[in-house]
This record gives structure tokens, C-alpha cells and sequence, in this order.
């Protein structure tokens, strides 16, 4: 079997261009010949699911995520209730789109018990993997940086999203490598080679000191410390020959001309990925 | 044996009140009854270390710690030869104001190199440690939390630092456990069983959500999600019972009366730690 070219499997991850609503960024990537997009559910309902099937099936581009399920602590039982229902939602919305992969940021603990929390993730994907396989649905565990782990994703590296995928099949639940949330993990390599057969996306972006924000200060491409392309390596090492999302959430791109920051995607995409 | 009351442990890491003198910040700690205090590098140079050695010595004060060595990493041999010699005379000057406890805040990579960069402090450590020795030090690694592994440290769990540590004697070199840098990892409690015997100091502070600032936003003992106390009987139960550093890293306490920072810290002392 031939390897796909590196551009046939590039995606944009929407958040990346969050000034564009989806018809922009559907239009963009288009335009730009990116051959995938990662939809995210704040655009979706902003025009509603129809129409953003319409959207993307018009346009002949493929949906590499839908972003996001997850947020499973909650601190009763009626929330945690609350919140599978939303994750349901999020599967369904993920099979219309036309992607098997849903990605997972699992949640903030919802006070200083940060074990429960795990607990309760773990949980959490449990109930939902029999309803995601009914619609032909993975659940991807993207481990978050730790310096998420109070307010985003008590799952911080790569061990905690095998030890939890591994419980299933791979073919129900594998795990998201985003760069930027895992470089410096000192068990990475050996982790993503114990993904093998469950890794569901490869995310990039870049690591810039200093950080100009810990939530949207996310750097280009090569203009960072993360050795991209050592990871991108690693990740097909372990068989992943998938998409490969450029998610980039940072504030300064948001206020550029959207078609400026795909050019430069794709510039640092083949230079740097 | 009596364990020694929380009280008598507690020590003011001076960066705390970092709007303060050495001068200041020890007749700060003896008017409000703190029995320890950690002195940072920059503060001793401010005065010289014979000087700083006299303030010491005339208070009372117990040292904790010298804060800091370590930044190994470096592109060139000179370069990281240098460091060795900067870290000896930091061993000096631990010995000279009468404590046996130098932190280590480990460095970054000098390049993207990450790999590279955790040999060159693995390696740095073995360099020093007959040096320390041979001045009654032990060198304390202090894990750093993974978002300063760019910019400060590639030491970023206890796993890591129980690993360097265990190629010495507990006499030679053991860790530092600082709850804001390690509160997240999912290991932590086994990490901190394992490192029984080489504790060498708990510091304490909180992590606030939202965080206003990476390096200095740390929050007041009780105002975040951290568990405290949950931390200090662990490292109890392996057998820490030395000074508890408040090392809390927050520009706005810079911009306070340092006597009501003083305060704060003992009040939130008593009730969180």
C-alpha cells in the first residue's frame, strides 16, 4: 500500500479560523485545497445540523473530527445525566457530518477531587461507547496539557487516554497525539507506540516561549520547541496514516484575514510537519 | 519521637515578597514568628554573602533552602562548564548560610532537543554531587510542572526526579514536592511514596482557575484546587517532617505591604496546609 502525500491529509480544525463561521471555513478550505476539515459544535449550531450537512457535503470535503464530546464531571448524579445526554448529541452529530471520530476533551474536576474526576470520566465513556458504536462512532481521549487539568481535562497524558482505551475495542475507543499537549512527556514515545492501532488523530501546532496566553497562545508551526515532524514519525510508526489537524487556538490568528493564516498553514505544514 | 507542630515547620520562601530586602524579608519572618526562611540567589547578591550570612545568623532564622541551582542544558561544553561552576558556588553559599538543602530548578533545552537536554541534567547532577558532599549539601531536585518544560525545567514529574535521585545516596541528592508543580500528575501519591527518605521540602501555594499568569499567578493556600492536605500527609507518611515552604510566585503580592502578605500566609497556613 502507498502512504498518503502529506497534503492529501491535511485538516483544518476550525477553532484555528474561529472568525469564520463554517461556510467560510468550508469556503476556505476550498479555496486553499485542504482536503479536510474538523468541525466544531459551536459553528454547527449556529446554523443548524442540516445546513452544515449541506455545507460540507456541497463542498466534497471530508470531516476529520467532530470537536467536541466530553466533560463528563460533574458534582451530582443529574448533571453527569445532563452531560452523556449532550455527549449523545454530539455522536449523532458526528454521524450525519460523515466522521467516525468524536474527540473527547473529558472535563475539569468539579471540585478538589481530582481522583473522583478521573472516575468519573472513565465513567462517563463507558456509558457511551454502546451508543457510539451504533453510530459507527469512536470516541478519540485527547490527554490535555496539564496546566488544563483544573479547568478543561483531568486526562494530562498520554498513559491516563491508553489506560482507558485499552479497555475497549479499538475499533470503539483510541486516543487523539496532539503535539501540544504531549511533547513533554517524558513517556511519549513509548506511549504512542502502546496506541498502536487506536490513534485517531494527529494534531499540530507549536510550543513558542514565551507563551503569550496558556489557552490561545498557540504557535505556528516551526515557530516553537515541539520536534513535529520526531512525532509525526512516531504516530505512523504506530500505523496512523489519518488526517493530521492543524489546530492552532490562538487570539492573533482570529483577528487576521483567514486566508492569510491558511496560506501560512500550509507553508509550515510542509515545511515543519 | 514528637512530630514537630505545623507551626515550627513553616518557612517563608522569600520570592513570596519579592518587593522585600533579605533585610526586610527576615525581620519580616522574626516579627511574625515564622521560624524558617528559603533565600533566593538574587537577593543574596543584592548584599553579599557575608553580609546576608550576619542578617541570618543575628535573627535566629533556620535556613530551609537556597533557591536555586541546576539550569544545565547549554549548546556548547563551555557553556554548560559554566553552569557547573555557577552551581558550585550556589553549593557555597547553601553551606555558608547554614543550610544543607539546594534547589534545583533543573533548566530547559537549549534547542529542541529534549532528549538531549534531560541527559545534560542528569549529568550536570552527577558532576556536582561530590561537591556537595564535600560541603554538607544535598542537591534537592524540584520537578517543575510540564508547561514550564520550554522555558524553566525538563524535569517536569517526580518520576523523573525519583529516577535521577536513586543513582545517589538519600544523603546526596532527593526532591523537592511543590504542590503547584505536581498536584495534577495521576502517579503523584505512588511518586511520593517512592521518594521516602529523599524528600528534602514541601512547598506550598494554589492553583486558581482562571490562572491570571503561568509563572506568577500562583494563588493563596485554600483559594484554589489543590489538595493541600491531602499532599502533606503524604509526604508525612513517607516521612517528611522539615520546614513547609510558602512559595507562592503572585505579582500582585509584590504590590502589597509585605506585612499583610505575612499574615495572609499564616492565617491560610493554618487552615489549608
Amino acid at each position: 500500500m502507498n502512504e498518503p502525500s502529506l497534503m492529501s491529509r491535511l485538516s483544518l480544525n476550525q477553532i484555528t479560523v474561529d472568525q469564520w463561521t463554517l461556510k467560510e471555513a468550508v469556503e476556505g478550505s476550498v479555496r486553499h485545497d485542504i482536503p479536510w476539515i474538523s468541525i466544531w459544535r459551536h459553528k454547527i449550531e449556529e446554523i443548524g445540523l442540516k445546513q452544515a450537512k449541506k455545507l460540507v457535503q456541497d463542498s466534497g470535503l471530508k470531516v476529520s473530527s467532530i470537536c467536541r464530546g466530553g466533560m463528563f464531571p460533574a458534582a451530582t448524579k443529574k448533571e453527569r445525566a445532563e452531560k452523556i445526554d449532550d455527549n449523545k448529541r454530539a455522536i449523532e452529530e458526528a454521524a450525519e457530518l460523515g466522521t467516525d471520530t468524536l474527540v473527547l476533551v473529558c472535563g475539569p474536576s468539579a471540585d478538589k477531587n481530582i481522583d473522583e474526576a478521573r472516575k468519573q470520566v472513565a465513567d462517563g465513556i463507558d456509558q457511551l461507547v454502546p451508543y457510539a458504536k451504533d453510530y459507527g462512532v469512536k470516541l478519540a481521549i485527547e490527554p490535555l496539557h496539564p496546566m488544563f487539568a483544573a479547568d478543561r481535562s483531568v486526562i494530562n497524558t498520554m498513559d491516563q487516554a491508553n489506560t482507558i482505551a485499552e479497555k475497549y475495542d479499538p475499533s470503539e475507543v483510541g486516543v487523539i497525539v496532539d503535539v501540544y499537549h504531549v511533547w513533554w512527556d517524558p513517556d511519549l514515545y513509548k506511549e504512542i507506540e502502546r496506541a498502536k492501532g487506536r490513534i485517531l488523530g494527529f494534531h499540530v501546532s507549536d510550543w513558542k516561549v514565551p507563551m503569550p496566553d496558556m489557552f490561545a497562545g498557540r504557535a505556528m508551526m516551526g515557530d516553537g520547541v515541539i520536534e513535529i515532524n520526531r512525532m509525526r514519525k512516531a504516530v505512523e510508526a504506530a500505523g496512523y496514516f489519518g488526517p493530521i489537524e492543524v489546530e492552532i487556538i490562538n487570539k492573533e490568528f482570529w483577528n487576521q484575514d483567514g486566508n492569510n493564516v491558511l496560506q501560512g498553514i500550509k507553508e509550515a505544514y510542509e515545511k515543519h510537519v
